[in-house]
């Protein structure tokens, strides 16, 4: 009998659809040799769905999705300044909680420099590492407050909240991720000196769990040396794991370093399993060139790739990741030839890759 | 009658001593020419004092400091893991209280791509912004705590704390830089969908100051994006207004894609004046290559040109920033031709470079 695999689909709004349909094209395809059926549910969540009914994210959506067994999101977020969605953070109230709801303490978001790839760097070497930011903790929780909002006394605080289990639960999934890859180095990143009781909780972890690890080089570095290393020398990361807040604004940065935004996948990773993974490009809904085909979907379709490992399914997973990379390294000759490619293309054009 | 000027110099640890040196060697040289007198107070701060006598930074330290007009601080910190340093923070104990308790709310760092100082981009572009900082709240403050240490049930927070009247005396100096330059446009750095009451506080602020400001450009990004655009686009800056934290991880990317952290000057300024300000190097002590005269004084001499700036003296101030300009257009052929020079040779070189 077929493993059956119950496919959440959530592809937002902006160029999110664009891309989510060319990431199913691909995951159709890569499947198909396999004894797998996905069962997909199409979700309509986003800034769309907002302004048509109220809604970001109702208790009923959230036990729909969770019945499923892997996600797959596109981008959420409507036209930036729409005053519609003034009072609306679909941010908080859509992606951030399937994030906290769903537990998905793992925010797995690889750099890779792949062959052909222009970087902004002048000579950026062999980019190559993986952020394991941790994704239901730190300064996220949504603890803050204000005061006296919108008078001269006003106060407004943010709480940073961090655990003993949560952190210990990603720190031990980062020593893991390492310890399967070849260089075998891990680095903390935080801002121990000014953070002192978080940084404090977080270097001790790292310690405690590197015993059990002795395979495992492990490093430490300030977030803001972090950024300065990866310009000048992204090689000399391996694994790094931080915080929720610094690996949002790292893994920017190392988007940026290895080839931009339009390249970046992740995966918001429930390592028990107790609740589904959700999958995304790390970019945003673009709205301004929305339905136009112009939005590369290979962030996308390399989210596959991290979903179809999840899953277990590693040689599809590959598949998908070798045809991403054939296709990358035709493109630096394509474009000088001055083909452009809509968004369908590039997706039709990674199928046409994938082999069998 | 001359000007008298006291000055407190903090030379601190490692490489502090020797580049405070050549700091105030182009200091005393270019304040020749006007009638100035400097009285100089040398403190005897950081890990060495520490390490001696057990005092971080007393009262009376504190209170001697104070009574002076302006600070030169070289660096701080003593060597990474030494045990006998474990429990003392020197950066939070010195640097921070320094910053704190003399009303630093400005924390001045100037981005410039000097002529001739390679970068790690490949194309920078024209460099040349300043990150306003803000300097005393934010997640710095120091308020956060732990229950259950050590404990699996630790729990470790830290609070941001952010007030209407911190913000807005520090967008207010922001825009006064802004319209001092001639681009006139002005970058809010936050994460107002994330940590939205804080997010919240910063934009309603720069919006409302903004609009005393018509001739200044206004706009905003996520730290995250922030830092994309710094390796693809640092031209588009002029003066981003930031948090103390968002603005600490920044500086440090900009002095990187600026020809490094070599260069990077700045002070932590009490604009009121009830405070003497405080003039640093962005670089740290440094303890591996402390006492060989190895070390860049560049960055330092580059602080006491904001400093003179900052007592009213701007010729002098113009003086030093372009002696500094000379010596780094000189540096790529005298590099080429293989030559090295000490900390000494490169502040006499400065000092040789000013002119009258
Ligand atoms: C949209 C935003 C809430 C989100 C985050 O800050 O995590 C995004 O920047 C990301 O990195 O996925
Ligand atoms: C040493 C440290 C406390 C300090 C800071 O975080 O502000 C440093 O990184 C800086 O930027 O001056």
């Amino acid at each position: 009998m077929s493993r059956r695999i119950k496919l959440a689909l959530i592809p937002g709004d902006g160029i999110g659809p664009e891309v989510v349909s060319e990431a199913v094209k691909v995951l159709d395809a890569v499947v198909r040799g396999e004894d797998v059926v996905i069962e997909k549910t199409h979700f309509s969540l986003g800034a769309a769905r907002f302004l048509e009914t109220g809604d970001v994210l109702t208790d009923d959506d959230l036990a729909a999705i969770s019945s499923h067994d892997v996600i797959l999101l596109g981008a959420v977020g409507g036209v930036p300044g729409d005053p519609r969605l003034a009072n609306a953070n679909i941010e908080r109230g859509l992606l951030l909680k399937l994030r906290f709801s769903l537990d998905h303490y793992v925010n797995l978001r690889p750099s890779v420099l792949f062959p052909g790839v222009p970087s902004p760097l002048a000579a950026p070497g062999d980019v190559d590492f993986v952020v394991v930011r941790e994704g239901t903790e730190g300064p996220y929780v949504g603890n803050g407050g204000a005061i006296r909002q919108g008078t001269p006394h006003e106060v407004a605080n943010e709480v940073s909240v961090n655990t003993a289990f949560g952190v210990e639960r990603v720190v031990r999934y980062a020593f893991e991720a390492a310890r399967a890859r070849s260089r075998k180095k891990l680095t903390l990143v935080h801002k121990t000196n000014v953070l002192v009781f978080s940084g404090s909780l977080w270097q001790r972890t790292v310690t405690a769990v590197a015993a059990e690890y002795p395979e495992i080089a492990v490093d430490y570095l300030h977030v803001d040396a972090a950024t300065i290393f990866l310009v000048t020398n992204p090689g000399r990361f391996d694994v790094i794991v931080t915080d929720n807040l610094f690996g949002d604004i790292l893994t920017d940065l190392a988007a940026a370093i290895s080839g931009g935004i339009g390249l970046a996948a992740s995966g918001n990773i429930n390592p028990d399993g107790r609740f589904p993974s959700m999958f995304e490009p790390v970019h945003g809904s673009a709205p301004d060139i929305a339905g136009m085909q112009l939005a590369d979907p290979t962030a996308a379709i390399l989210s596959v790739s991290l979903l179809l490992d999840h899953l277990g399914l590693t040689d599809a997973a590959a598949r998908v990741r070798d045809a991403v990379t054939a296709d990358i390294a035709a493109r630096s000759e394509s474009t000088a030839a001055g083909a452009s490619r809509t968004t369908a293309n590039i997706g039709d054009a990674i199928v046409a890759r994938l082999g069998s």
